[in-house]
């Protein structure tokens, strides 16, 4: 169990997880029928739903999965243990902002007053006691009405993800006021970043007052406030699917990043909680690979059972399949069998399996 | 057609063809239960051995086939128009010199005077006529008394194969009397060896008068011919199965090359015709990659209808398999699909193939 303080002790806190993306550069692992979220990716034995709800439920007085209603009945039957509407199932997908404030809206007619926090249902966080550490940090300083991010300390200038520029440290010293946030840049840039310091990773983990966020979205976007507290008010009744139908599909489409953080930290009201632990968004076969504990020849296996082998092959991994695998001289390369297709990709051009996949598409439709 | 010699112009000529090797360094496409020769390893329509028939049916007054009497159906199923007695079935494997010997021993019953070939049955030869053209000159000069072997005109210092050492050139100027045979060299010998010249390959290819062969037999090793006579003898009858079971397990395990080649060389009695035509005995994936032709994407398929991407995959194979397949940024990748094992193996590795298997085949036993 986790060294964190106990629910009594503290504010209360809901966790809210945005079960989307497909993870197209996992295919054919990933597809829209089954998503990155519910995959056993590392081959723990959990999902990176399952390990995510894991990670968070020791901290949580309340979890909601706002997911499609596509997933929603695969969600629930990952989590049989959460009670009856912990799922939210968005008609179709409407971007993040919609999402999180669906979950905020239904939290606040569910709680007096709570503090909810946002994380990615498919990320990878090693460490669970020093991710909860951090987010009760962010949770306390969300109390007093910021909007309080997770800053992941970069562990090199990757153009993969966007950064956050810190400034002036919080009284109190656990956080730091948030400038500004910067979307992806170029390698190069990215190192000038980490140079001059005081940048962070965003990982898109967000910590506010559900009336805080609310509030933000009321004066940033009206409508979308006014939509999604007309559905939370009918979720719990007989009118939710006509109120569902009918205002769903009338929500904006945004980021929460564009709706919010950034507005939001251009007036001072962000600020982001360093955090230390080891995370990976697991975009890629390449980062599934680093992820992994290779054997003693230097090959990994994940989700196999028949044998295989690897000669000369140190850096590569072999994902499903239930026939052997021999890999011989070919290093730093990911096979993945699975029922509908076989992939072999080198780390390197990992990013290029999305669009290698479009052609395959193109090519079967011939 | 071909525009070779019609058969009442010249000698009578018979064509043998070993068909034995399992080709460790194809596996899993080649295994002991379908071995290289039965296998349409090109995707052109036609086995190894198939196409080593065609080869020689136009210039054959007989063809017979050496082989395993594990594969003896499999090969006449292959052969459906050659006339029964066509296919040797050994009882067990006892080299190339008892196969070879036997089906001479079988050709000297059957024929007053006969010249033999003797040609394997897993080599690629892509141009017949010239093939064809090379053999009847061989045939010609066998008719005097020579044993001929056929000299491939070497593509570069490969240590893969023996080289023959040419000397002068015989009377009528189509062929030279070969000096000595050469084993394997390393690639720094071989180098040398073709830049003093006269060398050539060494495919295994012999030509001679049967009587000229068992002759050489009878004095090198008595009891070897005495042996493949004593069979050939009840070939014909009811006493074979007799015969066979009790005289070939007492034959000498040799190779024709140690058996005949190299001492009757020592002694002048071997010539060679230099072939000018391309050669391949299609060792391992690498040489098999070698003789397919790419698509635009600079890829390969071979035994294959679904779909198959390469992106920046230049030089890779994809071989067998029923589902798609997508290569990425793994150039001169060898990928083979079938019920048994899944290989991927980089083309520079092709060699490591059979130790590769034996691991395997070791984890598999665990």
């Amino acid at each position: 169990m986790s060294a964190t303080p106990s629910s009594t002790s503290r504010e209360r806190f809901a966790a809210v997880i945005p079960a989307g993306g497909v993870g197209s550069r996992l295919w054919p692992l990933s597809q829209p029928s089954r998503p990155k979220f519910l995959l056993d990716l590392l081959g723990s034995g959990r999902t990176l739903l399952q390990a995510t709800v894991d990670r968070l439920e020791p901290i949580a007085d309340e979890l909601l999965i706002v997911t499609g209603v596509a997933h929603a009945d695969a969600v629930a039957a990952q989590l049989p243990h959460l009670p009856a509407g912990s799922v939210l199932a968005e008609p179709s997908p409407r971007d993040s902002m919609a999402a999180i404030a669906l979950a905020a809206a239904v939290l606040e007619r569910r709680h007096d007053s709570i503090v909810m926090g946002s994380f990615a249902a498919d990320h990878v966080i090693p460490d669970a006691d020093a991710f909860r550490a951090t987010v009760l940090t962010a949770v306390e300083i969300a109390a007093g009405g910021d909007i309080v991010t997770l800053g992941i300390e970069p562990a090199g200038p990757s153009s993969a993800f966007g950064y956050i520029e810190a400034g002036e440290p919080l009284a109190g010293g656990a956080g730091r006021r948030v400038r500004a946030f910067t979307e992806k840049p170029s390698e190069e840039v990215a190192a000038q970043l980490l140079a001059k310091g005081g940048y962070f990773w965003n990982a898109g983990m967000f910590v506010t007052r559900v009336d805080v966020l609310l509030g933000h979205l009321e004066r940033l976007h009206p409508q979308l406030a006014a939509g999604v507290r007309e559905i939370a008010a009918a979720w719990d009744s007989d009118a939710r699917a006509e109120v569902l139908d009918r205002v769903w599909p009338t929500l904006t489409r945004i980021a929460i990043d564009h709706a919010i953080a950034e507005p939001v930290a251009a007036a001072g009201g962000v600020a982001v909680v360093p955090a230390h632990f080891a995370w990976d968004d697991v975009g890629d076969f390449h980062s599934l690979a680093a992820l992994l504990t290779p054997d003693a020849s230097g090959g990994a296996v994940v989700d196999r059972d028949a044998p295989t082998v690897f000669d000369s092959a140190a850096g590569s991994v072999v994902i499903g399949g239930t026939k052997p695998v021999v890999v011989v001289g070919a290093s730093d390369t990911i096979v993945v069998d699975t029922p509908d297709a076989l992939l072999v990709v080198s780390r390197h051009a990992a990013q290029r399996v999305k669009e290698a996949h479009e052609a395959l598409e193109r090519a079967a439709r011939k």
